[in-house]
């Protein structure tokens, strides 16, 4: 059993394309995520329920497919890779998930998102208090969750070592939404800003994923290292895949019409990238549009237009590709097995070709 | 030089009234808490530093009246109490003053409360996104700051067990906020369920608060206990105080209307006492009134005057009264000292009759 089938009405032939790993782990991580919430009935772990993509709106039994849970899946394999028992790192892996979804139930509070994964969001349905509460308390329970270790043999001092870099991670994690909100119709942030922005805000927890896995599998220093390394790159083509669907994503598989970031405004990569690059009218053009209070479609089109003149896409492209081959090159370099090295392309292959 | 100095416009003689103990440690705990922000230039922390009451919205140093450090105080005691070092408690009174503060920001969100301590609310100057993200920002600083109890010679095991405990006190007080929103206007909450709520919302920390200090004091189990014990009634007797004050408070000192809490149809202690008291006519106007969506000042008065002929705010009272000699017996049952004893009891009759 997949870890996330598809309803039987969902058209998108996704999980299908998933890399090996996800398929290897999911059923165990589905299992240990629901067992992480599992024997509570007051409303607010409904809530939490649906929001896993577990249950409707009333709390029946159902399944979406609700996400790939990338981070406890890389975090397993990285703890696989170097040599531990998957089932060790299982409450890290789940706390890293219920962070990741804390994060996504805020986030659609924040933007005023009414959907996500064609479903109504938290705050759309029961409303804000309590969809801020209800992410609250999955970060507590995520906290929680990683006293587990101690259980699954994980030694104290390793646990503890855990506890304090997911905590760093997750302060860096919010301090990159925050630049992110700050950077929303400012027309000074350049790429170094939004590289130092995206390695925070997305780069923080898939670093992570791979050292807690690392560290439990090994605990040696420099492979630790590595995985952070490769975790850096792996966030990059992460992040940058992101920016490349958010304006030429199919909208019948992201549920975003095509140019949506341009729309909101949003200083990606591709727009950040066109904005150095171009000079005289089409500068002025770029300029003048995002001063306007709402862009209609002529607007975005106009945009699209500029983004085409300087390969906006094609260099977005080009820079995943560097960041997918860096990724790998970190492991090489601590001598991973050719099955780690090839599982790990086959991943980092995914995230930079994603349509979702 | 006092934790908080008040203001020179601020009218209200309340510092001067409390215990020795506050006066005792909120020199160290202020440093410290300061210490916890410190460095940090971006405008998120600008934001913190203003909900901590150390700086304007422009960031200019000031100090006002934020708060009383209920918590770290009560934890640092504990400590002193059961024979430990004053400063391996401090990294867990910040954490705990930093979560009620990130709660604060949270409770201010969610309620739409433009004012607290007399300034605008966090989300009132920059936006909800930017408040629930300072918020956040401000726990997981709490969670790192833990880490420095190993630092201080708080051994792994011990930290770790501190960690673990305030990650569930913290899921308690936030299951315990859900309780208390999904309370509101509704009208078969009775008085179990009320404690039951304040149990979690308010006493969840004030039990941890001196667990904490008592587990690095000392580590006995049954020491350990009592001042839960200890804290379980100190937090009822601070919650039913805030349910007094939030209809009879005075205006001038509480910042709050007298009735304010009838207005928003809060169900606090003197109500749901009431709710189980009257009959006939006057429970029959309570149900009509509360039925009404926006309560006038002539509902407010006639529900004050159904109050009145009950009693409430005495029953109130005698509760809490009740509460503050358990806070007691729970200490002396193990032995502590005549002058902890003493201190003690300054703290709990300063809860049940403060002001503010």
């Amino acid at each position: 059993m997949f870890l996330f089938d598809i309803a039987s009405n969902d058209q998108t032939s996704y999980p299908e394309e998933l890399p090996a790993i996800f398929r290897r782990y999911g059923s165990d991580i589905g299992i240990a995520l629901r067992e992480g919430l599992a024997g509570r009935q007051s409303q607010v772990y409904q809530m939490l329920r649906y929001s896993m993509g577990w249950t409707t709106i009333d709390g029946a039994s159902v399944n979406v497919l609700s996400g790939k849970a990338l981070r406890p899946t890389l975090c397993i394999f990285a703890c696989e890779a170097t040599g531990g028992d998957v089932r060790e790192a299982l409450p890290a892996a789940v706390s890293l998930e219920f962070i990741h979804n804390f994060s996504l139930i805020h986030d659609d509070v924040q933007d005023r998102d009414e959907t996500r994964h064609h479903r109504p969001t938290l705050w759309k349905v029961w409303g804000n208090p309590k969809a801020i509460l209800a992410g609250n308390i999955l970060w507590a329970i995520a906290d929680i969750s990683l006293g587990r270790l101690l259980d699954k043999g994980v030694g104290l001092k390793k646990t503890l070592r855990i506890m304090q870099l997911l905590n760093r991670a997750h302060m860096e994690m919010i301090e990159g939404q925050y630049l992110d909100i700050s950077f929303e119709g400012r027309s000074d942030v350049t790429l170094p800003n939004y590289m130092d922005m995206i390695s925070k805000k997305t780069g923080a927890f898939m670093r992570s994923a791979l050292a807690v896995g690392a560290l439990i599998g090994s605990g040696d220093a420099s492979i630790v290292r590595a995985f952070i390394e490769c975790g850096r790159s792996l966030g990059l083509v992460f992040q940058i895949r992101d920016d490349i669907l958010g304006i030429w994503g199919d909208e019948s598989i992201t549920g975003k019409p095509v140019g949506s970031d341009i729309r909101q405004k949003k200083n990606s990569l591709p727009l950040l990238y066109a904005m150095s690059k171009t000079k005289g009218a089409d500068k002025e053009l770029m300029s003048n549009v995002y001063q306007n209070k709402v862009l209609n479609d002529d607007d975005v089109a106009s945009i699209m237009d500029v983004l085409a003149k300087v390969n906006a896409k094609e260099y977005s492209e080009r820079l995943a590709s560097k960041h997918r081959l860096k990724a790998i090159e970190a492991l090489s370099k601590v001598k991973m097995t050719t099955s780690v090295i090839e599982e790990m392309d086959e991943v980092a292959m995914f995230l930079q070709l994603r349509k979702h």
